[in-house]
């Protein structure tokens, strides 16, 4: 933390700071300026609140110097980490392909759309049987009848199941049946459902919020990881801009920002990032050609009659020709994809 | 419902549409152009999603005409409504002046600032018994503690008592303390969280979430009412944009934007608003002149020792000129404060 | 400026940063932590870049303390300026009312609109003789025949005139026919513009750009005045964000932030802030209960005709009741208007 | 333009619609619904306002439905435009790499770091000469002898010249000694220079605005193309955004948004874009993967004393190393090299 006071500030002002930085047990460190003077803050084990200081007198601004999360940071842990869903790793040097529709309808649908997008080379299976939407009258989602018929399709087509949990109940549920619990956007600030998740027993897979800047977003899974639960892995989504031509932004900066300062693996949702069929090709391969470790999309074989998202869903024969495209450009990247 | 077709739309696609209109059970009203077609829908008893539309071939895009919500708007109940709080109306004629510190820290914090600020004429009480903090190393709460403190304040002053429920747990037991539940702007978008406080037996104040249109925001309302509690009002809290002199970027026009649309009383909290306690003051008189129902406002009588939120806690001084300020604003703007 | 180094930074890496300093003829001030290194920089007379130190191996991060402009401050200048258009001041106590139609469309609309705003009571005329517009088929403004007419209605009506300056040429004549030129949102970066307004005999009315950050708009401010024109008053006219009720979304907390940093005086325009009529009024109020120095609001007495931004302007007779409104207000905050 | 009635609006104000429209010259087309009545315009034959409609009473909304530019369009030239820069193609098949410093220092820095980049395998090369900065005190470019060391690389690499144009003045020069005339990000809406361009002997390069919609991005464009020039391509370099990770958020997805509106080529920048040195190799490669025509990327040999954007600078042997990832990536998007 490092103070900076008004250019008028008194001496006593200053004083004042330096005996509220003792106070607290840190030390300070004045900086004398040909304007104004400036006072390094040491010695704190967590982050400060810069309002705790820019609240006293002849205080212009107090600024953080070190990031407010601790064991999502390479300063923790260099190494990139690798979780394992049903027994496939995610992160590290191997591509991940997550594919399925936005909500399971019924198990003859899911089950087409799994066999389709296993056929085409998927590593895991998504879709949603709790619903989180805008309007109480849209379609909610299966509920438990939707996460037996993922199991269903778990069992016929071996591919491991990830779809999201919308509160603590849903999250007992999903631990019941799936192989990763997902985290929405919505939810991405919703605190008891994070810390639920951090106590979970199958990995967590976090989305960013529509207006998340990175620091939160990392703070966010520094929520899981502090209630002790490793297996988490990040995805960009799309951020909310006055862009209109697509339905949200998709911030692929973010990418190799999160990998600069985490070491969680981070993939790219071009389906709700996007929210336009014809831009989730193009979107994905630029997702893994910014250095994401994955990309999840939606898929689905009649997006016409789809309940929900169906104007961002492409179709099977799309997908495979998405998923040839990824493992060719998979090598240029330096990943493999088997 | 509007479906516009691409200029070079063929006839038999411009048919499919308007066949897929009538499987639907709606009735399609094509409008040829000189460039193109336009296709009208109408039959429709609730909103339509422009995705089911838009992936048909041939179709530039569906242009939904109609509000999504109902419940919450001024075609079903065109007078303003009036919620009632402790006995105390909110909404109608009547300014509402809710004040307190940001968390429940003690009860000598919480009974000093409450006496203070009834004695300068607030009309409700606020302050965190349960405190969502983007880190999970920040102060959380004191939790069913600081609600027992709220309670034994009341009993002291004679001040309802509103405060923030962030699960379901925590709105079982703001509901057996408190006078109104506080959804705060992380879970404008926690569908699970709005649906049970939509049958809670006290009054929910909605705050809009950080980067929610007008539409989410009276949808978020919706799911409340949906559920059968129309003892709703709202709060405007700023939202996320570039700007950085403030924390948030407060967005007063969406007050006579939500009074154009609604029935339910919308208030504004220029704390969290500006997140700077020099801006407090400034746009609660705005809020007010921009025909908000009230404003809500941190107070603190030691900001410097606060423990969440410090620097956009005004002093009770202050907050007793800005009392006096906002009742003589009052009748300028068509409003009583008694 | 401070340079933060990372966590595992070598003395190498520190010292190189050092001699840079030592280098620029500045002089280093390092502050050792327990985890990392931060070094203060002093004796630097104008701003600094962060990149000059951001690229230094080792550097995590450059933080500017001190603001880029010097000027336009109040550290410069503590006392209000005020800025007199036509003999008339802006700034200091007195409210001002700038009123009339987006475009100059005719002499006939224009003297009828003159007449009715000044008898309302509106202390300056508007009008666009030359019309920066979205599309270059859309009206562009009656160029120098719209100046003409200006002069004429000042004549008739004796209001200080303030119009628009796309370029270089058009500021030449707005320069020989107005009172005030206003640069408008599109032009706010446009520096070549800046600095001819900066060598400009008569006052310039700088508007805010559609993102432009406090700095930005301060740092254009600096670069008129540092060409010589200390005759320059400010208006905040909406920012660009995700939000879609409001063409803009009016930033009202700007208002105390640049009269916390600047001495310069600082209007709010409603109309394009807002872009809906029925939001002009209110959040005119608003303005002035935020404290700004004026409002400049868009007045046609046959709006459904306007040639340019019609669904924005309100009728003469909302106008002389918003008047009143303001004059009302005015002994509130703190103003007189007359 | 569709024009929505209010639910409760009468029939007579229905009919005033409709004549307003027949006024014009157009044609009305109402559709009678349930809850309300909506009324389609046919005949337009350019862009009609939809606050013509707004401000009639009765009418909740006007919807346009035809885009407002056209000579850009692929409706009026459906195959992609290719332009000619010194002799070669931007657009079609052929990808563009534009790279140098962000502006010209000195006859030996400028053409240093050309032959790195020619030897490299840049396509073209760029340098400011005319520098537009936030600032009044920073470095604003070396201006006419900019353009002639710029002339001089010319001759000494055999690349051609691309160098941006400020205002009216430095186009004619820019004009006679390079090979393309660059428009900024901050003069997208410089109506005034669009026009100028548009009649310039030299093909143009616009960047897209800091908040330009894809609509406003295209009428600028279209401004440049109604003036004659049709030799005109296309840059995103990032918009403003909350997020605070990069200087820019980079919306890639405007890149097949604009691929699908228009036959103009689009390039990316993704040092503006990111502003970050270790953004722009990742970005790069994904703005290729998102099927953009090209790159322009800023190279200093010694960025640590750039004057300009030093820290989003790559080093001329990552600029090879990128070119190298780029020429085998376009194999995999359908593009050449060579």
């Amino acid at each position: 933390m490092l103070i900076v006071m008004e250019s008028g500030a008194t001496e006593e002002q200053i004083r004042a700071v330096t005996e509220r930085i003792r106070a607290l047990g840190l030390r300070p460190h004045p900086i004398p300026g040909a304007e104004r003077t400036a006072i390094g803050i040491t010695g704190n084990h967590g982050p400060l609140d810069p309002a705790e200081f820019e609240i006293l007198p002849g205080v212009q601004q107090a600024i953080r110097v070190t990031k407010p999360y601790k064991l999502v940071s390479r300063e923790v842990k260099a190494a990139d980490s690798v979780v394992t869903v049903g027994g496939r790793p995610v992160g590290g040097k191997r591509l991940t392909i997550i594919a399925g529709p936005c909500a399971v309808e019924s198990e003859a649908q899911t089950l087409t759309i799994a066999q389709r997008v296993r056929e085409a080379g998927a590593d895991l299976f998504r879709g949603g049987a709790f619903k989180p939407r805008t309007s109480p009258y849209s379609f909610q989602g299966l509920g438990l009848k939707g996460l037996q018929i993922l199991a269903r399709v778990r069992e016929e087509t071996g591919l491991p199941i990830i779809t999201e949990a919308v509160d603590e109940d849903s999250m007992a549920m999903v631990e019941d049946y799936a192989d990763a619990a997902q985290i929405g956007a919505r939810n991405m600030q919703n605190f008891s459902l994070l810390k639920r998740a951090g106590k979970s027993k199958i990995p967590v897979f976090l989305k960013r919020g529509m207006s998340a800047t990175l620091d939160e977003f990392l703070m966010a899974a520094e929520y899981v990881v502090s209630e002790g639960n490793y297996q988490l892995f990040l995805c960009e989504r799309g951020v909310r801009t006055f862009a209109d031509h697509t339905r949200n932004t998709l911030d692929l900066a973010i990418v190799p920002a999160v990998k600069h300062l985490s070491h969680l693996p981070i993939l790219v949702d071009p389906s709700h990032g996007t929210g336009r069929r014809d831009k989730v090709v193009p979107l994905a391969r630029a997702a893994i050609a910014a250095g994401a470790d994955g990309v999840m999309v939606e898929v689905h074989h009649d997006p016409a009659r789809a309940l929900s998202d169906g104007p961002q869903a492409i179709l099977p024969e799309q997908f495979a020709g998405l998923v040839r495209d990824l493992h060719a450009l998979a090598g240029l990247v330096g990943r493999t994809h088997d």
